[in-house]
C-alpha cells in the first residue's frame, strides 16, 4: 500500500495509534503545565510546489504565511498568547541567501504582529525548499476542540471565505476573462492580500472570551478553515457526532465577490482562509457576532440521523441535500481528493 | 550569495538576528514557565540522502534516530524529563505505508524508553523523504550552555567516540579489508548499534545533578557531540571565550577500537555519537566520573591567549599544536567543509 493510495485521512487515522487516544484529533496539542497554565503546540510543513511557489508569492509572504498558518492552528485550539516558533528550513545549496533572508523577515513580521519570538530551529540542504514550523502558545480561557460541538449549537464563521482562493486564481491568471475584467480593484487587492498575508484569528479567541455569557459554561467546538469552510464544518460535525446544517443564504462571502460564478464553490472549498469555524450555544454565538466585526452565523448542528455517512454530515438547511465541494487536494497524488476534500 | 557558498556556520550567524540575542547559541531553547519550571524545545531535520539512507538503516532505526537525535539536544541543554515530540513527515506518494509504519514504530520505541509521547505533527507529499522533529522536555536542576565553560574547567566526555562512524563504515563496506577482517564481532555489533540506535544521554544529566558537590554552584558548559567530539569541544571553547586543551592519551575511545588506523580521526570527527561533552569545575567532573560509568576526563579549558583564532581554539595539551579533524560535512555542498568541520 502506497501513501498516494492510502490518502491523508486514512494515513492520519493509522498514525493515531502511535499517540495517546484522541491526541491527534485536533488542530494542535495541549500540554498542561504546572500552576494550571496550558501550553499549545502545533507543527506544520510547507513544501514548495505543493503549498507555495515563486509564481504566487515572494519569500517574505511565504515566511509570513508559514507563521500565520501555524498560529491559526494555535488560535483554533483556543490559544490567546503566542510564545514563539521553531523553524526547520530545507533548501538546496543553490538557493540564494536573499530568499532565506526574505523568508525570515516575513516570519519576523508575523511574530512582531502577533507576539512571540524565533526560539530555534535547524537548517539543512535537500532536493526541495520547505519549511517545518512548530508554534508554541498559551491557552486562553479554555480549549476549542473539534469534538466539542453539540446538537442545537449555532455554527459561526469569524470572517468571509473564498477570498484566498480568488487571490490564488488572480495570481495564477486562471480566472475566466469576463470575471477577471469585471473585478473591482479593491476586491482583487483584498483577495491577493488574503492569499499572501493571511491573519491568524487570535483576536477572535479573545472576543470569544469577552462575549461568553454569564452562566454559560466554556464549551466551544471548532477548528480553523485552512482546508476550506466545508472541510472545517464537516470535521466539527463528524468529530462531535452531529450533522451540520448550512444556510445557503448565509454563506460567509465577501459581498463584492458574490457575483462571481465561482463564489459559492470557493467559499465552501477554496481553502486557506484561516478563519475560525465555531460551534457553540446560540446565545453565546449571538453575543460573539456583536463584538467581532465580520463574524456571522452560518448554520447549526443537529443530532445525527440514522444512516448518516461522511458524505451526508453537512447538509443544506433548506433542502436537506448534502453540501458538496469540488476542490479537495491530496498532497500525495497532486490530484483532487475524490472522497471528501479533507487535506 | 548562495547557501552552498555561505556555509552553515555563517548561515546560522545571519539567522541569529531574527531571534532574541543569544537565543540560537545553544543546542535547544529554554522557555521559563510559571512556577519556576523551564521548558526545553528543540527542532531537528533529517533528510534522506544527507542524514539517512536505506543502505545503512531500516525505517525503525530511522524513527529511533530521529527521536534520539532530538532528545540528545534536550539532554545537552540540561533536560531530565521528556514531554514529547511533534513530527513533520514529508514523503513522495510512492512511499510504502510499511516505511511510515516502521518510522513511527521506531519513534515510539524511543519514547517508551526515554519518556514522552507523540504530541502531534503534520504529513505532506514532497520530492524526498524527510522528518522534521520537535522535542519538548523539562529542565532538570539547571541549564547546560555552550558558553558556560570557564578557564580551569575540566573537559569531560560521557562516553566513547568514533563508534558510530565505525558502524557507518561497516554498513557502507568502506573499511579497508585488513581492518574489517581483523574486527572482533562484538565491536562490529557495538558500532552498528551505536550508529543505528544512538542513546540520548538523559541519564548523564541525572548523574550530573547527583554528583554536584556541596558548595559548588550550578555552572556547566556543554553540548552534545552529534557533530563530532572536536566540533563539540571547539563550540564550548569558542562560545565560552576559552581555549581547549585535549589530552591525546585520554581520547575517549572504545578500547577495542584503539588498533584501527582511523580510530583517532573518527573519535575526533566521526560525529553522531550523541554523547555529552561538558566543561565544569574539576572537583565536580571527578565526582561525575565516579557515578557515571564510561565517562572520562579528556582535557581542560584555559584562558584564551592573544592571537587565538577559530583554528587554534582546540590544542593538544602536550604539544600546544592545533587539533585538526578531517571529516566535517557541509549539508549544502555535499562536500567536506573546508573550515572547521562544524555542521
Amino acid at each position: 500500500m502506497l501513501l498516494r493510495d492510502l490518502g491523508e485521512w486514512e494515513l492520519l487515522k493509522r498514525l493515531a495509534i502511535y499517540a495517546p487516544p484522541g491526541q491527534l484529533d485536533d488542530d494542535a496539542a495541549l500540554l498542561v503545565e504546572r500552576a494550571g497554565r496550558t501550553l499549545v503546540v502545533n507543527t506544520d510543513v510547507l513544501v514548495e510546489g505543493l503549498h507555495f511557489s515563486d509564481a504566487t508569492m515572494g519569500p517574505a509572504d511565504l515566511g509570513w504565511r508559514a507563521a500565520a498558518a501555524n498560529l491559526s492552528d494555535l488560535a483554533a485550539m483556543g490559544c490567546q498568547q503566542v510564545v514563539g516558533l521553531t523553524v526547520g528550513m530545507v533548501a538546496p545549496g543553490d538557493t540564494p541567501w536573499a530568499w532565506v533572508e526574505g523568508v525570515y523577515s516575513g516570519l519576523s513580521e508575523a511574530l512582531v504582529r502577533y507576539g512571540g519570538v524565533l526560539l530555534g530551529g535547524d537548517c539543512s540542504g535537500g532536493a526541495q525548499r520547505l519549511l517545518a514550523v512548530t508554534a508554541l502558545g498559551h491557552l486562553g480561557r479554555g480549549a476549542i476542540r473539534r469534538g466539542d460541538g453539540r446538537p442545537g449549537d449555532a455554527l459561526l464563521s469569524t470572517g468571509p471565505h473564498g477570498l484566498s482562493r480568488l487571490g490564488l486564481a488572480l495570481l495564477l491568471q486562471e480566472l475566466p476573462v469576463q470575471s477577471g475584467a469585471a473585478m473591482i480593484p479593491a476586491l482583487a487587492e483584498r483577495a491577493v492580500r488574503a492569499h499572501r498575508r493571511p491573519r491568524p484569528r487570535l483576536d477572535a479567541v479573545a472576543a470569544l472570551a469577552v462575549s461568553q455569557p454569564p452562566h454559560c459554561p466554556w464549551r466551544v467546538g471548532g477548528t480553523d478553515s485552512s482546508d476550506g469552510l466545508l472541510a472545517a464544518v464537516a470535521a466539527i460535525a463528524r468529530t462531535s457526532g452531529c450533522q451540520a446544517l448550512l444556510q445557503r443564504g448565509a454563506l460567509p462571502l465577501d459581498a463584492a465577490m458574490a457575483g462571481l460564478p465561482e463564489a459559492e464553490n470557493w467559499c465552501l472549498s477554496g481553502g486557506e482562509d484561516f478563519e475560525l469555524v465555531l460551534a457553540l450555544a446560540p446565545v453565546w454565538a449571538q453575543a460573539l457576532v456583536q463584538v467581532l466585526p465580520g463574524a456571522s452565523l452560518i448554520g447549526e448542528l443537529r443530532a445525527t440521523e440514522a444512516g448518516t455517512t461522511p458524505a451526508t454530515s453537512v447538509l443544506w438547511q433548506d433542502s436537506d441535500q448534502p453540501v458538496t465541494g469540488s476542490e479537495g487536494w491530496c498532497h500525495y497524488t497532486k490530484k483532487a481528493a475524490p472522497e471528501d476534500g479533507l487535506q
